[in-house]
């Protein structure tokens, strides 16, 4: 077993994409496991849009300290315990860290650690994505969202490991789910394999016309991933007494400026805006990740993963989710 | 009788004020009454922000067209009726327009016309403010802030006619209520006279740190007028998961650019915003117009106004509201 760790500390914090160095690759020594500790290895990393803010400012979590290990979180297997919850070949899903080994301790619940189970033929990675960060918020949000049978339902990011989901759960919902992506291969996924109704690329010049065209009775829902340009086209679309559901607004992220928009439209439409932030339905967890388990069983949800292979390629897959490179769940394989 | 209506018409759409000849004042012969109809004197004109909107462009209603009579809500005396409904010396509120007579037709429903009783010592103008437009306004606002009591409440333009009233609302729920305003005066009057808790000058330089420290406990709840600065400034203080009233967007009205802020803070503290148009809520106007009566009544609910006479002077008081000129309820005096 190696006795040192490799992990990237948070060196600088980002303007706009990330920089080389602002996440720096450090091999430290791996301490010795202490009663009540356990080492893990981590197999895959979780690369999630929230990380660019984690790395930029204080949000719904305190920023990440310069000096520390960047927040992630990952999947990964009990090498050695001392502790009693855990048993050396544990399977389990956390805030490991962007790194590949961490130490389980005493503040398990604060590391969000989750032992899971192995299940025949489907990739440990549906833990970090379609069971894990991404279903559960795509299922949280879509409650929020309330659908009722023959609503229509713009999701943007629809492509993306949490939008594909939601836009599923539309559909399961009996909603006419249109969504929106930024390459004709994404569009393509995500009609002809999961069933979305219509899918617009905002690349085409004529975007916005065929939003509108494909949203014939209005959009009575917006799951809304992006912000900016997108989401004013939506609201403009969108019916009275709508419902905008506010996931992420990863067009701002990475610009100096925050995501603007008008609240003009939220108003003479009398739309609801909610925004929503997973954590506050951990309690809820393991009863929704047995939902979305079953919808995936019987095929009802699909999923799609793009694997970026070694811990030192993170910092360019975090970039990646900014330029549109990945297709559904992106993970760092370490 | 004169045999002369003096209205104003919509000239040309305004950009920014309302410059000189937006609105023309014109002379006109009155029609002879046909059946049906009832003629209706106007003697006071309700001044609102949203007729800054209706002049430019089609919002929660469409534009007033070019060479139309200004739309506006007024308080009216029946002078001669033709219609089964009204009887000489009935006394009306409704879409009167900003003209000195006009005619109640078949139409009537949609003119919004409403009886209203002669109450003792109790202004006429009552009917255009606390127990019309703005009372009604911060009523069904305020229900859907749905407060509890010991919680903050946030009230902008709080010395404006709706939300001087939203906020003794607030206090009526049991809530600690404070007002942001732009003078000494109008802060002087919503603490000192209708009970406020604490009134903010944004005119003053450090007015940010004051309204800090003037909610120990955070923001629960904003009903939201203004729009822009103000309102960013009370969304980074609110509460997770508070809630936002958008009632109105004032700063953004007179501006070319809409009134942007940014959708961050509603995603990271999980707020909720609804936009509400009073509108919606018709079938409630008489049980809550009895509410807010009893609540005046009680001295539970005290208001003001500021009276412009003369019918000519309408174009000045509606630029006075984006100016701050007026404390209460703003009528013009026809």
């Amino acid at each position: 077993m190696s006795t040192t760790n490799r992990q990237f500390v948070l060196q600088s914090r980002p303007k706009g994409m990330l920089a080389r160095g602002d996440l720096q690759l450090k091999e430290t020594p791996l301490p010795e496991l202490k009663d009540g500790q356990a080492l893990a290895r981590v197999k895959y990393l979780s690369i999630d849009p929230t990380m660019r803010v984690w790395m930029a400012m204080d949000s719904y979590l305190p920023a990440v300290p310069i000096g520390e290990v960047m927040r992630a979180l990952g999947f990964a297997e009990i090498l050695e315990s001392r502790h009693p919850d855990y048993k050396k070949g544990d399977r389990v899903t956390g805030a490991t860290g962007l790194q590949e080994y961490f130490i389980i301790d005493s503040t398990a619940g604060q590391q969000l650690i989750q032992k899971v189970p192995k299940i025949p033929f489907v990739s440990d990675t549906v833990f970090l994505g379609t069971l894990g960060l991404n279903g559960l918020t795509a299922y949280f949000g879509m409650e929020i969202a309330a659908p009722k049978k023959g609503e229509t339902l713009v999701v943007s990011a629809a492509a993306g490991a949490t939008g594909s989901i939601a836009g599923q759960i539309g559909k399961i919902r009996g909603c006419r789910v249109v969504g929106i992506a930024g390459t004709d291969e994404k569009c393509d996924w995500i009609t002809k394999e999961l069933g979305f109704d219509a899918a617009i690329n905002y690349k085409n010049v004529d975007w916005k016309a065929k939003l509108a065209a494909a949203v014939p009775n209005g959009i009575d829902m917006n799951f809304e991933n992006v912000g900016g340009e997108i989401m004013s086209e939506v609201l403009e679309l969108m019916n009275l007494h709508g419902r905008v559901v506010l996931c992420g607004l990863i067009s701002g992220y990475t610009k100096e400026d925050p995501s603007l928009a008008s609240f003009g439209t939220v108003l003479v439409k009398r739309l609801r805006v909610e925004g929503f932030i997973l954590l506050d339905y951990a309690p809820r967890f393991m009863e929704v990740a047995t939902q979305l388990g079953q919808w995936k069983m019987f095929g009802k949800i699909k999923d799609r993963e793009t694997i970026v292979d070694g811990l030192e390629k993170a910092p360019d897959a975090i970039n990646m989710l900014f330029t549109g490179g990945n297709i559904g769940k992106l993970v760092v394989k370490v």
